[in-house]
């Protein structure tokens, strides 16, 4: 971090801020020109906050020269982080080379339907079974999810198919039901900043899925990473799902730039979201493919055996005949590639 | 609601289509042009989901007539909602005329300053105190505020100056102890859209000041207000607080059209926070006065007898002096309005 | 186009209404329900503007069906658009099945530079030579380009190579020379909405690669190709090169979807500049793949022989070498889709 | 300006690229530090570009002290500057403490109208007639303007009240008849970065209304007021007009807190369009009242005789009698101020 003294600052005042700095545990380097001086600060500057610095009435201006995350930063951790999710036979890579999809119908809405779309989101080639439980819905009058319940027929189609399963938490209020049963636990573009909820996920041994927030910097993410990597829980997987757009032509604009940039300045695997990006299941298939090009690790698909009648965002739904389709349009484009 | 079908729609369909809306319980009229069908939708079309309609294959184009929100839609409640917040004779109300300012430091940081600050900010006319004891930050390194402690000290200050008490809750882990001690619960930005804790909170009686999102559009603000209000608790205050800008110079942009807007689509009562809006404390003057002018019920400003020295948000605290000259240019402004 | 009476419009409003929307030459369908009165509106909607419609104080709301766009307008051309760009052996066609990579220097620097980068381009498979002659700045003191000189530098590139030249047009000063010398006109994204320059560019017969514009929807860019088209001049090449972002951490947001969506709404050909969108060389390969996934009938991309000392834009462009490899990727891309 | 190096350059390097900085003609100040090599650059910053600095593979990281713009920096130009519209008896000073308001339709219809809505405004204390001859339109389908004819009535308002005129250019075809005829040239937020069209303007003597663009940061929008400064035109007036949001409730969001931050970065005047803004007229009056409280040194409203059915932007106007209501308040706002 570098800070800029304001002209005609007093050399008491320039000594007192030194000295502060000192306390705070970071080395000092200071560097007195015709017109400035420039104070560098060396060694652990994460733990400066650079907003208070430039609160200070004898400061010019501050820059960060490196990163303020440190468990996700690639500097300190060069190799990519693989994620194993599942266990046993089942168990899946994402990261590091090794590529998956997760498919499945946006709310569990029965045994038949989830067990069918998993079925045929297996037979297709996807690796791990969504489905939403919980559902974070902008109106209280939309339908919420079908609860524990959901989560139960989710655990039955796993044991049908044998697909790991990945569902969203809302709270921390049934988190010793997700730490038992969810093999992948889904933080939500709304909840990517609930920072008591990250925390918690942070003294769990689960892998979680954490989706980008709906109009959240890079930066702003991997701080959210941070949270739960800083607690001792590094199975993290990003995931790009599209931000808020001025143009109401899409839902959101998907940043496909985000995965090669998250992967500079990150060890942590990262997937894309065609479908809540996207909002619309015509944009799908071009889009996964786009995002393959673009280096992703996985893709997160909407499949829905009916999009039609779907309880919830059944415009953005692939039908199952859809989705392999574009699996088998995945595996030429990643042999191409 | 209106739904144009698609040209080329049968009999069958469309008879489909009517019985399945009569179903979800509201009333159908139906418009059959030279070129286009037109289904408008009667009654409470809350409960009808835009996008599912959309998604049909039969449905050309959807549109809302009324706004999905209910309990906060002053279409149903012409007259301004007055919140009372605390008891006995430091009760202060917000709303219909009554107008009041919060003031305090960003974060708790010990006994003397946070009663020094409250004691000044009373005899400046500041009616309500505020204090951050649990803080939201981006980074898990910076401080996190000093928790329970921290609402035990802002206790205190109610004791020693009367002012009702306003503080964040980040999770219910606290519900109990903020249900019982904190007169307007602050529900951040960043928890807008956390369903589940709107739902807990619905079920207090305890006055709620709901900030609005990061990046949330008036409506989603508004269907944030209505999952409190759908389970009962109607004591909403709104608070405007900046949204995300594409311009670094600012930390957010103050939409202060808001104040106005919100007052036309709902009859709860909105605040302003020129603090957290703008970043920078020499800002706070003069958006403090336009947010007078705007017609705002209230304003949340931060003050802070050192704010060089903050623990946190420091840049943009004013100190006591600043705030009492303000105060004195609103009461000035208000005069003249 | 759908207007909604507001309840309580007289029988003579409403006529009167009528009356006028005839005389603007549309069809009136009038639905008279048990609460709402509902005009629909038939023909050629396009010259009724909806916010004039809106704020007749008998509205309570308006809707458009169909698009403002005509010229542009995939319902009333639904074969795609094949633009043909140069003339002679050297032509090139761009649209319906027809890709093709532009690639050069961000300025014209001198004639060593310019004709030694054609070279290495057109080796590597580029079929048209992009160069800025005319600079558009946000600095005034930043260099503008070499103007005339610059174009001729081109036009001995040209002749050097059969490589067709694409250079942007910032005013209509330099008119008649671009008419009989640039074989793809550019217009900048921050020239998009400049409707007396695309006015102008309506009257020639070259075609015209018309980039999105800052912040621009999809359906004012849309709108800016139909001012040109409705002028005569129907080859038109569409350019996404990446929108504003609240993110610093691009200069832009690349939006893919966009690809897929205009071919939707439009005939036209669509094209994808990564270079500026993304701001940063190591970016670019990436996101051309991308871009090839999502569909795009064309790459323009920045390649210069000495970016570090390119006089601007460097940081983006490529080098001969990395544009070689990109291209044979991109080919390799290509076969597999 | 501030440039870090990379770990590992070479002496050589290093000095290779002191050499360069001062062939450039800034003074270069090198402090190597037991990490880092820090460059201050010294002197007339302005004509280094940080993007291409940037760009150098030995560059870790640039950031600028001082702003790009010089003659629109308060920095060396501490007094307001006050512009002086129209001349003689009617001259108007708007900067500096005065205050004025512009007002009139959004486009100029015909004789009655125009000197209809002079007559009225000037009765309500207007300064100045505002009225658009020439449009910039979204579709090309839509009203254009009158024209030159347009330019001709507002002439004879001129004559009829005596107030100085304000309309938008929108090329440079007509740069003589502006010149000669009107006082206050506009230019509208679509042209802001039109540079040929600011060179042009810079070499005029008449004020230059400079609206800010669709999603312009500041500092892009004073960089535009260089543009033409640099030319020796420095009588330009700022207009904040909203930018861009992703609510499609209002047309813009409206950001006032740019009137102080402009009145420190600049010695420019600024004043506000609230009509452009919102979109909605009944959002207007307040919208005006706070940005007299947030310290703007004009307005310009619209007003039109017959709102409901202006040729455009009808939604947006007031009428005489609510623009006169507007106009007292604001007197009494500014007493009070």
């Amino acid at each position: 971090m570098i800070a800029v003294l304001k002209p005609g600052v007093t050399e008491a005042q320039k000594n007192n801020l030194i000295k502060w700095l000192k306390d705070q545990g970071v080395g000092v380097h200071v560097s007195e020109g015709q017109f400035q001086t420039i104070i560098g600060l060396i060694g652990d500057t994460s733990r400066i906050d650079p907003d208070l610095l430039t609160g200070l009435d004898i400061i010019e201006n501050v820059t960060r020269i490196s990163e303020p995350f440190k468990c996700a930063n690639r500097r300190f951790h060069p190799l990519d982080t693989v994620v194993t999710v599942g266990a046993g036979e089942n168990a899946v890579q994402i990261g590091g080379g090794h590529f998956a999809i997760i498919a499945g119908p946006c709310s569990v809405e029965s045994e038949a339907q989830i067990i069918g779309v998993a079925q045929r989101v297996k037979a297709s080639g996807a690796k791990l079974l969504r489905g939403g439980a919980f559902k974070p819905r902008t109106s209280p009058y939309d339908f919420q999810g079908l609860g524990l319940d959901g989560l139960r027929l989710l655990i039955k189609a796993r044991e049908e198919t044998g697909l790991p399963i990945v569902t969203e938490i809302m709270s921390d209020k049934y988190l010793d039901e997700f730490a038992e049963h969810v093999d992948l636990i889904q933080v939500g573009a709304r909840n990517m900043q609930n920072f008591e909820l990250l925390k918690e996920l942070g003294s769990l041994h689960k892998p979680i899925l954490l989706k980008r927030g709906l109009s959240s910097t890079i930066k702003e993410w991997l701080m959210s990473a941070e949270y739960i990597m800083s607690r001792g829980n590094e199975n993290i997987i990003l995931c790009e799902r599209g931000i808020r757009s001025y143009d109401s032509y899409t839902r959101n604009v998907l940043d496909l730039a985000a995965v090669p940039l998250v992967k500079e300045l990150s060890h942590l695997p990262i997937i894309v979201d065609p479908s809540h990006a996207t909002g619309k299941s015509r944009l799908v298939p071009r889009m996964s493919l786009a995002a393959v090009a673009a280096g992703t690790d996985g893709l997160i698909i909407e499949v829905h055996n009916d999009p039609a009648h779907a309880l919830c965002d059944g415009p953005q739904s692939l039908t199952p005949e859809q989705f392999d389709a574009l699996a088998r349009q995945i595996q030429t484009l990643q042999a191409a590639l």
